[in-house]
């Protein structure tokens, strides 16, 4: 083994006129997982294809030219019946770390409410102005946790045991949920500021909190998570009232990221959204009662509690 | 649309004796691209699958009692033929940012060499520590790029463009480097006190480099990438001579994520290690030429210089 390096037929067999950088680089024939590519080019990076993989998500794609592409973490798309079916939940705190975690939910909620004036009578400016602002803080906790896992994963050289992608894929999620939102209404400069101060504050106190308790930063999530399920049933609610987005489609970035169908609505966006929190909910709460070094169970699609 | 919700029928239908927080929570059927689960649950969370799967990774993971799972993004199996044929590659540098890169490699890597007496004499016990230290530092920069674009994305609100998923990969895939190479040498207190003390050092310069000049940042990764196939180079032609490793079978971990047969050896681990580090030096070249707001062009499975 290993004298295929020096061979010059293979040298002279995929001799091509390439880029500086590649003229001593004899180029790749295929790529088992991938197929064959180009001559001339390294293996192309693996695992970059859109979230699903649907006849509707192909379909979206095309009539949008294919350029869409923004989201590399797999997401399922949700049955109908689940999304209709699915309703606010709350875990009753037991342990020190979820009463802290729900305390400072509550206050944060409370203070939030107040400040932006949420009530039960909402016009759609205000409506999409909560969401907005809301997701752009919702995708920090994850890219932290995730990264802070990274971190220590390598400088102790353990295993991670799973936990990482899905935190890094709760963060994109929420990312794709601002990106869906900030198609339907582009925030002016105020806002804009008050988000970057939000994100200045939130980045840090999450970033020292996870390096202080992870568990108390999961059960913290889990709580916040159970208000976004709440709060985004209101918006159904009030969809369906007719109060809300009568009929308005759904944006294509979001028919592509759930694979919903063509004529999709906001209403179908909603509902969708409304799960990915449902989901992260589940998910912080099950990690919040976890040692940090314990194996996170949804690697293995697991989806009860261990 | 919408009276789901709210059908004692459905309700009863899925009736179950689930955890607190469930109560109120009617359980999913199914999610269209996953199969039915479990009533009383959540949607489990998707996109969890091991790196790679074939008929010899599912060999391997049975095995291994199924527990190595560890890594979720989509990694390729190499072509032996592209494995062999891969030779250390020179970009010329052209801009400023270029020159930046390539002069603070050098320094580094002269520095490093000196300091830990690297030369054409190497012992298997030098070659793991260098490698072993070496990953922990190397995991940084895609994290850190990732999570600063990332956040970027939520505080701009505007889109990633690809970057985020592909910077993200090349972190883990340092990641796994190094939880292989660990798997045969397992570092004393002071050479692990040395790795903490350099990602702290490391950690923060790049992430202050990489909100100063992205195009630098990435510039520098990849003229590291190509120090990075040199060394591999260099290991390849010490087993070879039978210097290092003669016949060490790869470890289990190393066998799965990059799907190798289940005779694997060290030798196939550090074709596929080197493998991957060219793709690094390539994507990160490719994207220092790039504008921060330009289109990943990896995203698409692309190749090839844009
Ligand atoms: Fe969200
Ligand atoms: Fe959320
Ligand atoms: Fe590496
Ligand atoms: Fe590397």
């Amino acid at each position: 083994a290993g004298t295929a390096a020096g061979s010059p037929l293979l040298l002279r067999h995929y001799a091509v006129e390439s880029l500086p950088h590649q003229k001593s680089h004899p180029p790749p024939t295929a790529l088992k997982s991938v197929g064959s590519f180009a001559a001339g080019a390294v293996a192309p990076h693996p695992g970059l294809r859109p979230a699903v993989e649907s006849k509707e998500v192909a379909e979206s794609k095309e009539a949008a030219g294919n350029k869409l592409v923004e989201s590399y973490m797999q997401h399922a798309a949700y049955d109908t019946e689940y999304l209709e079916s699915l309703k606010p939940t709350h875990l009753t705190p037991e342990k020190m770390h979820q009463r802290i975690g729900l305390g400072v939910v509550r206050i944060a909620r409370w203070s939030f409410d107040r400040a932006t004036g949420y009530g039960p009578k909402m016009t759609e400016a205000k409506w999409l102005q909560r969401m907005i602002f809301l997701e752009t803080v919702a995708g920090v906790p994850g890219m932290v946790g995730g990264m802070l896992r990274h971190l220590k994963s390598l400088r102790s050289m353990q295993r991670d045991n799973g936990w990482i992608h899905t935190l890094l894929e709760e963060a994109e999620n929420e990312r794709m949920h601002l990106l869906t939102f900030f198609q339907i209404r582009q925030p002016g400069p105020l806002f804009r500021a008050a988000v970057i101060a939000a994100q200045g504050l939130f980045f840090n106190a999450f970033f020292i909190g996870y390096l202080l308790s992870p568990k108390t930063c999961h059960a913290f999530v889990g709580f916040l998570e159970e208000e976004a399920v709440k709060t985004y049933t209101h918006a159904l609610a009030d969809i369906d009232a007719g109060l809300l987005w009568k009929d308005k489609a759904a944006p294509p970035i979001a028919i592509q990221y759930w694979g919903l169908n063509k004529d999709a609505t906001m209403r179908d966006v909603i509902l969708a959204v409304r799960a990915d929190e449902a989901c992260h909910a589940h998910v912080n709460h099950t990690l919040s009662k976890l040692k940090p070094s314990e194996v996170n169970p949804f690697v293995t699609g697991a989806s009860q509690l261990p």
